[in-house]
């Protein structure tokens, strides 16, 4: 059974705390494995690659064949039937439109000292792009990784995806093309994170690598970090629904359920100011386990992470959202906008009962890449500002250098730094101002 | 003697490289003394952070005493010399104006199909900001820490310095009351990282942590991170400075200085395509060496790292610089702005001869912690942004839901994720779009 929680109860702020900090995900210690892999690809690169992938996903390649060819990625795009075709097509333009507005504005100025400053923004040179393999491989996590980094700019983005037993799925290599991804190679693991971010003879290496993956990618990124940049190391999905009296129970438990079929770990919670609605919400979740195909992880994630929150109104909702900081908020309330206006710290918000998280997370157009565990309180979703950087710009004239130049030498010496008073103050020796 | 690299000779891009990739940095096994700091301090709370206080930093604190009071922070100031305090005030406008024009907006609209979306950014609850204690205890990197946090709305910014022997500097106190900074804890090392992290009777925990350190420090906040949010863990500092004919050695040897004088592990480059002005500005070094306050420092920072790099051409040193992708950048040449077109990868760039690196360390605006190490390939300075984060904000109308919502179900059905397709499918049935 899913915790019930109600906040009469003596112990419900300690519940609750429980609740959302409970470590839902089974630390495996894989680090010493995925180190070692990290070391061999780099000391025998296409070689270690070829002889992972053997042991690992049990098929032989050769250079060649490491990369995955224009005609083979034609021949899989060509079978997959249009209905799918056409939704993908639907859901890359509409991620690509909303990133856009993503992009970044370059800024410079002169302030009263003479003093012109300002910053520019410019993509990483190559974006690498983790792909898991087997039931976990989603097209959906394809457009939500490449789109961002195609319309920063980057010039290269490099797929890499695990084929086990040689399986492909065609509508992850129809995400990639509609993403604008120029190369895929049919690894994974802790090697591939490798082969990314030191390159073999075959693979040029990347400068920034996106896309979840198993323990062992995790730990490889982890690894890799600082000669790279990464992004988020996701822990398990989570949801957080929050609804008034007067909302529809079965809506509501598909959405719950939405979340729990993704993963024993994942957790999903209903927050109500009605007790009768979280009472009948319980009950259409048991009935659409008893339907569904993933019903096992379904309902293991269910009575392991789920729960059923009664509040005393919708403010105690708003605070209990602030101290989760949930990857997703659904509000599936008469006024979201009010509700909204008091959460700070969310993934994502989904404004009233017509938008279910899964619009969010195929179509709609935001990221579905979104922080995990809490970390919505300092961190924000995958945008177009993760394969991007800024380099800020200065430039002082002699009457500028003049003006301030002074308060930087005062502190330079104040922090007995002298070589750097003196980059100033040779200058203001040498160059009388006019 | 620094690296002389000459662009005839055969193995010059193999020496660059070696150059720019370079360990410059003793890595300190700490990891294990910090991990066992952190579950001290999360088990033992203020006891532990007094516990060791004492052994490090040979000063004996109370619960109370954590915390450096208001009228010891009022007394130190009162002493700081009128041109420090006038100097420190200067510099704290001016990263605070720069900082300010870095808030990012909020975006909101409804496009074709009826779907309304966007993001919104809110601060940071709290922002935790370490100082070194010592001769790195820098009063300008507290203003370059905490005023974009400030900036961003943090409404609570907690500082931690460590004062080794009790030793206080009046300038760094002032530097946080100019800052903003709302509480300081006179404690360092691990503990202080766990303490910001976790919290501790006296100390609330916070949400995100920045700020330099040594290695335990760095090895905390890899630690912590995940529970909380840090910056980037910083490497040492590096300046490149191209010049062309007809600059002046003796300033370009103070630039170079400037940088090497912070750490034996600084790296200071003279690119330019003009051989006797590399030799002059070797010989300017020299000369500038005999006579610095910190040269044990500098001497070994250029003998061990630094380099005079003669190129064919400017477009060869932009291309060395995209390699390099150095934290500083100056540009002393006739023409900045052409060659900082060709520049891509650069934490901050100083264009022209009066601009040394060493106004934007201090009083220029910009902020002046920057990623090191080729880290500006894919990273950025900090900036109000770290302090910030996003949500993306959905909400879709019966008819919108009615519009893209099947391309959903579609693509959940096409993943195998039942629940997302019902989460859509029940809502379709379920309201008849008029």
């Amino acid at each position: 059974m899913p915790a019930e929680l109600h906040h009469d109860a003596p112990d419900f702020d300690i519940a609750f705390d429980a609740l959302i900090s409970a470590k839902r995900e089974a630390s495996e210690d894989v680090d010493a494995s995925a180190a070692a892999i990290i070391a061999d690809v780099r000391e025998n690169g296409d070689a270690a690659l070829i002889r992972l992938t053997e042991k690992f996903d049990r098929i032989s390649l050769t250079p060649e064949t490491l990369r995955v060819s224009e005609a083979e990625i034609d021949a899989a795009i060509a079978a997959v039937p249009a209905a799918e075709r056409a939704a993908l097509e639907l859901a890359a333009d509409r991620i690509a439109v909303f990133h856009a507005r993503q992009r970044p504005e370059d800024a410079r100025w002169t302030d009263d000292a003479g003093v012109e400053m300002g910053w520019r923004w410019t993509p990483v040179d190559a974006a690498g792009l983790y792909v898991p393999g087997g039931t976990a491989s989603y097209p959906s996590s394809v457009l939500m990784n490449a789109i961002p980094a195609r319309v920063a700019g980057a010039p290269r983005l490099a797929m890499v995806a695990p084929t086990p037993d040689g399986v492909v799925n065609p509508l992850v290599l129809l995400a990639a093309r509609l993403s604008g991804v120029s190369e895929i190679y049919r690894i994974g693991g802790a090697q591939a994170i490798a082969a990314l971010a030191y390159g073999t003879a075959t693979i040029v290496p990347v400068d920034k690598i996106a896309g979840p993956g198993n323990a062992w990618v995790a730990a490889a990124k982890r690894r890799v970090f600082g000669h790279v940049g990464i992004d988020s190391v996701a822990g398990p999905s989570e949801v957080m629904v929050i609804a008034d009296a007067g909302q529809d129970p079965e809506l509501l438990a598909a959405d719950l359920m939405a979340q729990a079929e993704h993963d024993v770990a994942a957790q999903s919670i209903l927050v109500t100011d009605d007790a009768a609605l979280a009472a009948d919400t319980g009950r259409a979740v048991e009935r659409l386990l008893r339907r569904m195909s993933r019903t096992a992880i379904a309902a293991a994630s269910w009575r392991d992470n789920g729960a059923l929150v009664v509040v005393r109104d919708l403010a105690q909702a708003a605070a209990l959202a602030n101290r989760a900081a949930p990857e997703h908020l659904e509000l599936c309330v008469a006024d979201p906008d009010a509700l909204a206006a008091q959460v700070r710290h969310a993934g994502a918000i989904f404004l009233g009962p017509s938008t279910p998280e899964a619009l969010g997370d195929y179509v709609a157009g935001p990221n579905h890449v979104l922080p995990t565990s809490r970390a919505a309180r300092y961190a924000s979703g995958l945008s177009v500002l993760d394969f991007m950087k800024r380099t800020t710009l200065l430039r002082a004239t002699p009457a500028a250098l003049a003006a301030i130049g002074p308060a930087a030498a005062t502190l330079a010496a104040s922090e007995g730094l002298e070589a750097h008073g003196l980059s100033v103050t040779r200058r203001l020796a040498a160059e009388p101002v006019a």
